[in-house]
């Protein structure tokens, strides 16, 4: 096995895989990485109990060479030894050999390293994954789908399938939902060219997390299949592979009121700031709870107090306030987050009443939105 | 109580003070930062079992007034939160005014703050230091002489006189010492103005950094002072006050030997990247312990192995290579802590055997040695 590659492509595919490998596993082998050189070019693969990684680098690239003097072959090398020896390598020209006792030798300028390898045919094959059902999405969008909702799963095992996000798709509708059942987060996208049905797929929250980190804006798309148990996002150079949570996700569109007594239009950095500094006082124990109230004149006070420490009081002006008037007590972190992740400059936010959900929705008519659930404070 | 302030400027004033304030303190009211404000300006006030800090903001510099509508008081408000607090407000002038039970309102914009405080009388009097014994020393040089001497000090409570940097005065020759018992960091600075005579003053490592990082580049001079305990800082707006360690410091001229058998010059980035690169086999236990070995026509090889991860040599040129030919080995970081804070771009290392302390000086004629132990690998 040999071969020859440029230091930046190689470390870029190992970045990527590196996330799916753990030091802590049940089988010694996936603390390592698998190279598997060939013809058409280098395919890296790292793995946990939860996901898989395979980063595929072209021998060429359009007119691009990105690897020369190929002698296919295929090892597995310590993933704790072998990022740091190809980051730290002199010149961006690196050689790699290996040997018949699996020895691999990494030569980059006058740098001369050897490091012991093992076999890779002890390396467990990855399970295969058809493209029966399977559906393409943009990836910036999926990355969106991801950002504006990971953030609300539990972080709590009493209930485990809420540390998953929900992926349902019905009539062309993609939609990924997550609740940790004191807010809920929902995002919908219009797919044009599909035709299937996912009823529910419940994917980790750490697998959307490390995916959404990995997912390079470079690449248009995003092929996206499924099986019983697992689930399968794939671009031109990048295999990724994820478990599904088992159980059922509870049914969560009946939360949503449909009602509405008083609704507030407001510019969203000004309130996460305003919400931020309430926040600053309100205690961590409790979700830092903090109070809002309507007053007249189109003008909201924040306010949180702790007989410890002090208290803070603040009034911004919103752009529209209609309805009743409010008065309602809640976690800042959640209103943070809810806001954070609406994305856009102004937000509508509706209440029926200070012991019900209240909902965040943008100004515009993105399928996005926003749920918490207030806290009784008195 | 009362006074009207720039958040800009009291937050660089509370950032220099919190670093002397701990939240594990055996004096419950040290957890506070005092505040006194008086016609002349804004005194901030840290202090923990180690170190004191006082900064001034005056009420005018030059022609900017920094501080206004002053009714002369002091108080002790949370560190915990203050300060936090501050960095939040939505505007950068701020007003802040403290009532007889002790609370201070701040008021930024339409937030309001109030938070709970303790009146002042109960904290502690900071020592007074006479300036009998001091001298002056350029800002710039006194940070060098840190930067290049304080990673040395140990880090083990077994020897505490050696946590701390040995400072001595001498014939206007201002020397810092510190070792840790395997490698030693020295740099003397010639005063000009300096007549005063210090035999031995050992300042807590950890102090001396904090000192580094509050000290501000743009004030020129800083002048110190000493009694038998203590040591200040002080500056134009900064008062940095300090215990020293009990304890003989022990005699280091002695370790720095006179002969020499071989001397290397060589380029300082390149050894340190090639030490960089042979580190990442060398086992963490026995501090990264690397072999030097020298070949002919000014080359040097350094490697090191391991049996359970592999092994790594390189070859560099050197500048220039005398005396006889040598095979050391030591610790990588001791060599690349070392090769950095002689900050010159060549280095000379003089060797007198594979089983006596080496030295590294810059190629130029500026005091500074970083000396380093051997390790014996056979």
């Amino acid at each position: 096995m040999k071969f020859t590659i440029s230091r930046n492509l190689l470390m870029n595919s190992i970045n990527n895989v590196s996330v799916a490998i753990s030091s802590r596993t049940a089988i010694p082998i996936l603390t390592g990485m698998k190279l598997q050189i060939t013809k058409e070019g280098l395919t890296l693969t790292g793995s946990d109990s939860n996901i898989s990684i395979e980063s595929f680098i072209p021998t060429q690239t359009d007119e691009t060479i990105n690897i020369e003097n190929i002698v296919p072959g295929s090892i597995v090398v310590q993933a704790q030894y072998f990022p740091q020896i190809i980051r730290k390598l002199p010149e961006n020209v690196v050689h790699i050999e290996v040997d018949d006792q699996a020895n691999m030798s990494i030569r980059s300028g006058k740098a001369h390293f050897t490091l012991n390898g093992i076999n890779a045919e002890e390396y467990p094959q990855l399970p295969v994954v058809t493209d029966d059902e399977s559906f393409t999405i943009q990836t910036d969008l999926l990355k969106s789908l991801i950002r504006q909702t990971v953030f609300a799963i539990s972080v709590m095992e009493t209930r485990p399938i809420l540390t998953g996000v929900n992926v349902q798709l019905n009539d062309s509708t993609l939609t990924f939902t997550a609740t940790d059942g004191h807010r809920l987060a929902s995002r919908e996208v219009f797919l044009q060219d599909t035709t299937i049905t996912i009823q529910s797929a419940v994917i980790p929250g750490s697998s959307l997390n490390e995916l959404y980190k990995i997912l390079d804006d470079k690449e248009e798309t995003v092929k996206i299949s499924l099986t019983n148990n697992l689930i399968l996002f794939k671009t031109e150079s990048l295999y990724f592979l994820s478990r599904l949570l088992d159980g059922k996700y509870p049914e969560t569109s009946s939360l949503i009121p449909d009602e509405q007594q008083t609704m507030l239009h407001v510019n969203t950095q000004q309130l996460i700031q305003t919400v931020d500094r309430a926040a600053l006082l309100a205690s961590r124990d409790r979700n830092q709870v903090i109070k809002l109230e309507t007053k007249d004149n189109n003008v909201i006070e924040i306010s949180s107090e702790s007989l410890e420490i002090g208290e803070v009081v603040e009034e911004i002006n919103v752009i529209e306030h209609s309805g009743d008037p409010l008065q309602i007590s809640f976690s800042a972190k959640y209103l943070h987050d809810g806001l954070r992740a609406i994305e856009s400059d102004e937000v509508r936010i509706t209440f029926s009443g200070s012991m019900r959900p209240f909902v965040i929705r943008p100004n515009n008519d993105d399928p996005v939105l926003q749920l918490i659930l207030p806290v009784r404070t008195f």
